[in-house]
């Protein structure tokens, strides 16, 4: 089979590497460009990158040339975009018109009505939306994005409890620092300390889960209609995102009623190569999970739940998952994945 | 004046030891008995407690010799008990019954119907049921509780909001490791992690709340009518609690309203000495309170209230205050004073 | 081929795992028996141990048995030893003298005369001395230890030094919490802090290359004639010893002398399954290596040395490696595949 | 008594809000100008500064008005210096020129012939050289600085080893993360990790201890004849330096006598405000100092030593101080107060 090209814009950040790292020895995608800023375009990756990761930088890689991010300076098929958020905003459209596809981590485009924000295991179908979109934009390529870190950790437990009618979340969060970037936390901001506050992440988590598990009507996405209250908090955590979480549902279904309906939850998604065998994985320790312990779990892929237990009403439980894998880069890998299975690549 | 003798009951540990700092150059109280485990007793203090405080170990207090935990031993007005709760169960009624006052920062006690369970700038009229206790029990001393740390934070933030009619309250915690004792977080349990689980401690939360925030009607307690739900996680903190909270409440007032009936609360404590001149601070900044720059706030007596925003209905904000002073040691020590205040020592 | 059968003495503890872990689908060993204290005697694995490494417990192992520290329980022909060393003096001899190899990580022979303290890159050749410690001794099996988790990570890097004819080595250690054990060090003592002390540390670190990078002349260990001076501090990281090391050598090498030494070191361990491609890594960047970053190279039996520069006289450099695989379990696995290859097992 | 007018250089940065927590009801100083960069200059304190202390940012110091780091437009007698190095280059001359005293925290002029690098209690007299550098400067001010923050901590220790006739000094430096600036170090870069290289401080560290211990004959500074070597790493601490130092001598005298020369050390600074009652600290406890526990000893101006025993030769020990204090803003104004006492102000 020959190899979807893929290209990574914004390659030498935190999450950039991670796609990277993602794509390496990839079975269906095959990394041909890398971009990033003018700084660094026109340098081998290595020089231009300090390579972060606890894994080698690939040989091939650290030798390729970074180039701009430019449609015209970029062979791909699809890129993965872990593009500033300004800069997306301008960047991301332009490669969609240049007939590219586009699988962006940013916020930029995630709420905009035309576009789709993916979650594989929550809404495959709204890749329904690609079509209205090129059509209505007269692009050749098109523009997808997937969730914050935050939102997709406890998206992914709440999509099998959309049977008993989720009417309010509230979710406390403890997220790692690396969800801000290699330079985003001094150490003298968070050592031995909690930040009570990180800018703009409340909102999106507030607004983006509704949009993932509401429904495409051939034309639109109708929200599903709950409703989430978020704080977001930043501990001293290098990796993996952790959330408290409550919700009530209109059918008030027991703690084990819940956590059956996550164990017997099916995505129906065979066959994509970095899907884990258990995307949502229901936890009985009683102090997990963790994210020391359980955000590598499936590659960093698998979401996992634990302390499932009685709210006020409804229930509450613990959530967790890797936030720059399956909070970003992988997030971002999987769906590009769906696009390929249904033919969209 | 004569200073009020004070012994404490689990001097060595490291509750003992903030009690030890806290009274050390006390207007009211003199430390004169140190008492700890047979394993203790018969020692120097300085040869039976290893001092973990920054602050330095009172050199008097190094050569006082520890006495078991016997009221015949124990030469005092009144006893801080930090004492493990099986242990406390047995010797606190012991020194009620020997005539002295028990202020006990343990939880066997807190939630027994004659027993106040106070934070004296939320319910000092509980003291009320000092005399019900005595009488019903035939005791010369009386026993007294302060509540678990992760409650104080949040009791005392919700005072103000009880005229708004409050109907349930979610709460998750972020908690300091000096919560579990000094061998409580092993290092390797606790590094770049987070524990989505104490033990015991969700249930102490969720009932401790409504009895503070009742009514004493002059033979029993009378619960206020909310539901609270809690999670509580460890992080790597050393001191400092944070908590996220929301609030509904049947009035329904802004967070502008809830913001003023904090700032407007006068709790009506004058005159004890460890009684800050804020005990419930309201801050501006965007990102505050944080453990690391605010839990010493008022000597570790404040606790700061900051982020009060819209929540689903209601409102949400941040609490923290110094989870050993404030939610252990020092809220002993302000009941105490209240307790001499009111003429009962 | 059938496995040579291997028992796990101390299976429950941290080290224990890391044994555990190390032997899941070794090529040479299966793991026939865990054993343990009797606490935990009589349980299943599961039940007895509280699994603490981010791999997941092998589902046979969890069901195994846990046994008696005692050689009539255990059927193994290699026991790897984790048992604190006051139960290690006693139990190890008793399993050589059952006709068991004992291939142990506990300090308590390290030091004996007739016990064959091994890297196997550095002193293969003191396999030797098994003959010796079984005539003498009468045993039909033998007695191996490996060095405490500082001394390896020191002494790899100085075999090939040898040549230059070392005379003194300075160290300073950065050592992680995990080196303790999971009760080893409280959180409270550790978080955003150094501890300058670990007891018994630095006699070890200072007595122990001289054995190993000495001779062994056919019947006795001649010491290697230079003096180790040590100074051993905690620091707050999970896994990896970070040391910071000055040598004198009598030929005076320059500092590119020295590298090139070290990245020509040709360990000759050819086929030894756990053994990693590059054992002694030498690094160029400016600042590793670092414990986050390079303790896994080589599946955690990668010593790698970085920064090596002209000292007082000599160089000094900057070696770190992971502490319980390098610096334990896996010493003693790979010192037991040396056996094994050598026809000892 | 009319105060001395102070100014700080550099205001905003970490190092300028220790020099505003250090002046603060100082009984010589009085804090009258703050300058920072063109970016502050003309805002107000508390609007160009996130202040990011524990204590609270003084109230009067928050509404004064930053002006620019330019003599004409600050008014003091004395400017206490936290500029970047490069920009120090070419400023503190000018503020020289102009008549004030510098007292610098910056590395620019330290190594400089004719400027003093003063540690009061080791080389009082340095200030002789004041006179020289006027004369030879034509300047009407002058120019003094402080060492290193990793110097400081051992040279104090040194000062009264000095007459056993000092040999070498091997040092191995375990920094805060508060050394390099609140945006120095990434949060992802150090949490549970050793980072062992800080850019120019082991050459800073090798250098300065022999000039600060050295002589000053009346036209020049004669350095002490010993070696330093250092290898400086970063680890996950707030503040306070850890060092294990190695000290070869002349005269070679035991643990016991060099315990003694510290412990009879008289620096013969009586009268300056904030030089601490023992500013040399040594430590009996056998895993002290520690950072978390003694950096605030003497408000943070007492250097402590610990396990002061053999080395190779000669001795080794512990030492540890704050390095934004001592290290930092305290050494800066510990100076000036000596520049007061011998009448320079």
């Amino acid at each position: 089979m020959v190899k979807i090209k893929a290209g990574v814009l914004g390659a030498t950040g935190a999450v950039g590497q991670r796609f990277i790292e993602g794509l390496k020895n990839h079975p269906w995608f095959d990394l041909t460009s890398v971009a990033a800023s003018e700084r660094s375009a026109g340098k081998k990756y290595k020089d231009a990158a300090k390579w972060r990761l606890e894994s080698e930088l690939p040989a091939d890689i650290a030798e390729m040339t970074v180039v701009n991010v430019d449609p015209k300076e970029v062979d791909a098929d699809i890129v993965f975009s872990a593009l500033p958020s300004d800069e997306a905003k301008t960047a991301e459209p332009a490669f969609a018109q240049a007939g590219m596809a586009v699988a962006s981590n940013t916020s930029s485009y995630r709420m905009v009505a035309d576009v789709p924000l993916l979650i594989p295991e929550c809404n495959a179908d709204h890749i329904g939306m690609i079509k209205v979109q090129q059509e209505k934009r007269g692009w050749e390529g098109y523009l997808t994005t997937n969730p914050n870190c935050t939102t997709v950790m406890f998206c992914l437990p709440l999509k099998p409890l959309m049977k008993f009618g989720i009417e309010t979340v509230h979710l406390a969060s403890m997220q790692a620092v690396s969800g801000a970037g290699y330079e985003g936390v001094p150490s003298m901001a968070i050592l031995g300390n909690v930040i009570p506050y990180i800018g703009g992440e409340e909102e999106k988590v507030e607004m983006e889960a509704q949009k993932i598990l509401g429904k495409f009507d051939g034309e639109k996405f109708v929200d599903a209609p709950f409703t989430v209250s978020a704080s977001c908090h930043r501990v001293p955590v290098m990796d993996g995102h952790t959330e408290a979480v409550w919700v009530t549902m209109r059918e008030n279904p027991t703690p084990a009623e819940v956590k059956k309906a996550m164990r017997d939850f099916d995505a129906g998604l065979k066959g994509l190569p970095t899907e884990p065998e258990v995307p949502l994985a229901v936890m009985e320790e009683i102090d997990r999970p963790q994210p020391r312990l359980d955000r590598n779990k499936g590659r960093g892929m698998t979401v996992s739940v634990g302390r499932i237990r009685p709210g006020v009403t409804g229930v509450k439980f613990i959530c967790m998952g890797h936030n720059t894998v399956r909070g970003a880069a992988g997030a971002s890998i999987l769906n590009a994945e769906l696009l390929h299975k249904k033919g969209l690549l």
